[in-house]
């Protein structure tokens, strides 16, 4: 439903509503077995969760689309994607806790290599230890720009955010990789008149930092791309009367929570420990958004079995979840990242919503198939929020 | 997805896409077997196509709308019908390569016959052959009205195209042919005030034409119906990035293919004619829509056995497509045309999917019934470009 009608209708209540994400969830099937990574995983606890609950199957952002992580965790925290377009550079910026003002334009950088005739030798600096490229950005933090402050912050590897704050800044530009070895780095370009003043002092940027790390074997030059500005989310706390947290290990999806307005809650690298911090924050919070990389991570990598393994060392550990007793629980995905094509992809996600209002449909197991005979049909992700604060009694009714 | 979307999203690449569409392709049980065209046809390429890719259904405009074939045809273009609208006079115009010009109103032309009190007897003029209707259309050349240049062209039996070429034309009109014998042609009618000049040289055309005819037995008098302006289309080649080919035999879904921005090739009458032609220009083209009118032509004469025939001789000869390999298959309907209702329907339309990346569902063959069981559900047809892409690795990633 559209978030002003949601806005109106939602109210508060003491309910617990827990959204797990399992990233890149989807799958197809394995060539040689014909089965799909949650076919073939062995997952007790989600298969009994699918066949108490009600099942269907999500369109991230539409059909044919391919989301990128920012788009469809929008799409799942109730904002669509296509109405809210949030930059990667924002992204990483506030992912790293940096404090994003509405006078700044950021941008994500990774560091690279070129070599003697300037042409992009590795676009990822063969994923340089963070320990030297922190040494790197210490040596970026020199560059002198007129009229702006410069920020350069380590992220991780080869990744490092670059933000200009000032007056007059726009951040209607093209980044500068050219996603192939063996070309040349591109200027960044202004895709609109008045951006063109911030193109001229970036690529000043990219100049002085190619002279500060000219000589350096390990990484020599630098790519920025996904310049953004603080985009101006609407609250969910706000909206949706729900005191939210999250609770997810990679910056960026810890800092796309917090632009709608989550606490983003510390937690360790393991599923076991951000499991530890849901337990010891549950009486603060109404909405916990709980971030399961594992499942992307093999799935980009085209490791099927590794992606198989991910999700059944999630469903062993999801008693510990089901103890807290949540008033709704939603198991989703952001996008399918099927292994067969290491890669994100467009097929819609399965989706399971568990509380004591969902009806128990015809899925008897949790995986492609077997959500598409759920009785929520083919919705698109963005109905999520609507079915997540129903089912918790949080959404007056409408109309007379 | 919107086209505004689709046309940033899509790239290129060295895939080959086919659109087969099989003309008014869904139906309704015949009521002595309770099994509908397809259900009764034996199809084993369509229906292992089907258990191999992903399937559904497609609602060509809205629920419940019956389309023509202009805006069933459009959807599966990725054209939003209830945007892209094309008036069937253009549509016949550029169906015949008659070059249709900015200043001109186009009007689709049938010969009838009239009684002595002028009420129609035959809304067809008994199909007159092209060869009779030739020779009064050359009648109908000679009429001249003040500031337009007059068109008129043959089609085939009982039809021809009328264009008034000149400044100041509008189509804002409704056409004359009341759709009942025993009735008298209608006069053009302006829907709006400044069509009324429009209107008027028309009407002086159909009185000049009545006085041309006079006399002759076969068909006595003319009736006019979609006039129409050039559309001016988005092009299919520049936003998708495909070059596009059309292989069909009526003038009318050449004419439609073209104003999309297809190249029209030459094929003979037979679906074997039109898969020589693609085989012909395989590597010319990354996009073929191939029609096959008869499932269509039978469908609307109410027999549903030579439907059924229509369908099995079509299957019969997927195998010389299969050959090609295309990446990406899509086998689809432009809507219903049930045979026990003799006419076009709003039902929605059996569609398949077949591709490396399309998973394979719980549809085991290629009908009404089994479609609504695919994983791709029930959805607009003009989602079905989004897909076709989508499955040819076309459309780049949405956001970071």
């Amino acid at each position: 439903m559209e978030r002003d009608l949601l806005r109106k209708l939602a109210v508060q209540n003491d309910t617990k509503l827990v959204l797990l994400v399992l990233d890149g969830l989807g799958g197809l099937p394995h060539p040689d077995t014909r089965r799909t990574e949650l076919e073939q995983a062995d997952i007790p606890h989600l298969d009994r969760l699918a066949a108490e609950g009600s099942c269907g199957l999500t369109i991230p952002v539409a059909w044919g689309v391919t989301p990128g992580s920012g788009p469809g965790h929008l799409a799942l925290f109730g904002y669509d994607p296509l109405v809210h377009d949030v930059g990667r550079g924002v992204l990483e910026a506030v992912g790293i806790d940096f404090p994003v003002g509405p006078n700044d334009v950021c941008a994500r950088g990774n560091f690279c290599t070129v070599d003697d005739q300037g042409l992009i030798s590795d676009r990822r600096a063969g994923r340089i230890p963070t320990e030297e490229s922190s040494v790197l950005v210490e040596r970026l933090r020199t560059v002198r720009l007129p009229g702006v402050e410069i920020f350069v912050e380590p992220v991780r590897e080869h990744r490092f955010v670059l933000v200009l704050r000032g007056e007059g800044l726009h951040d209607e530009l093209d980044g500068t990789d050219p996603n192939r070895e063996g070309a040349a780095p591109l200027p960044v370009r202004a895709l609109t008149p008045k951006a063109r003043a911030t193109a001229d002092l970036l690529n000043r940027f990219i100049e002085e930092a190619r002279g500060l790390l000219a000589g350096e074997k390990r990484a020599n030059m630098v790519l920025l791309r996904g310049f953004s500005r603080y985009p101006h989310l609407p609250s969910f706390r706000d909206d949706f009367k729900l005191r939210a947290a999250a609770i997810a290990v990679y910056p960026m999806y810890r800092g796309l929570a917090r632009l709608c307005g989550f606490t983003s809650l510390p937690g360790g690298g393991a599923f076991a420990d951000e499991l530890q911090t849901l337990r010891d924050h549950w009486g603060e919070f109404d909405f916990f958004f709980v971030h399961y990389k594992k499942t992307d991570a093999a799935g980009e990598d085209g490791d099927f079995e590794r992606k198989v393994h991910a999700i059944e060392e999630l469903d062993a550990q999801l008693p510990q979840l089901l103890d807290l007793k949540p008033d709704v629980l939603v198991v989703a995905g952001d996008h399918a990242t099927p292994s067969v094509m290491a890669a994100h992809s467009w097929h819609p996600v399965p989706y399971l919503l568990h509380s004591r209002t969902a009806r128990a449909d015809e899925t008897e197991a949790f995986n492609e198939a077997q959500c598409r005979k759920g009785c929520l049909g083919i919705i698109p992700a963005v109905e999520s929020m609507s079915l997540m604060l129903a089912h918790a009694g949080r959404l007056t009714k409408y109309g007379a």
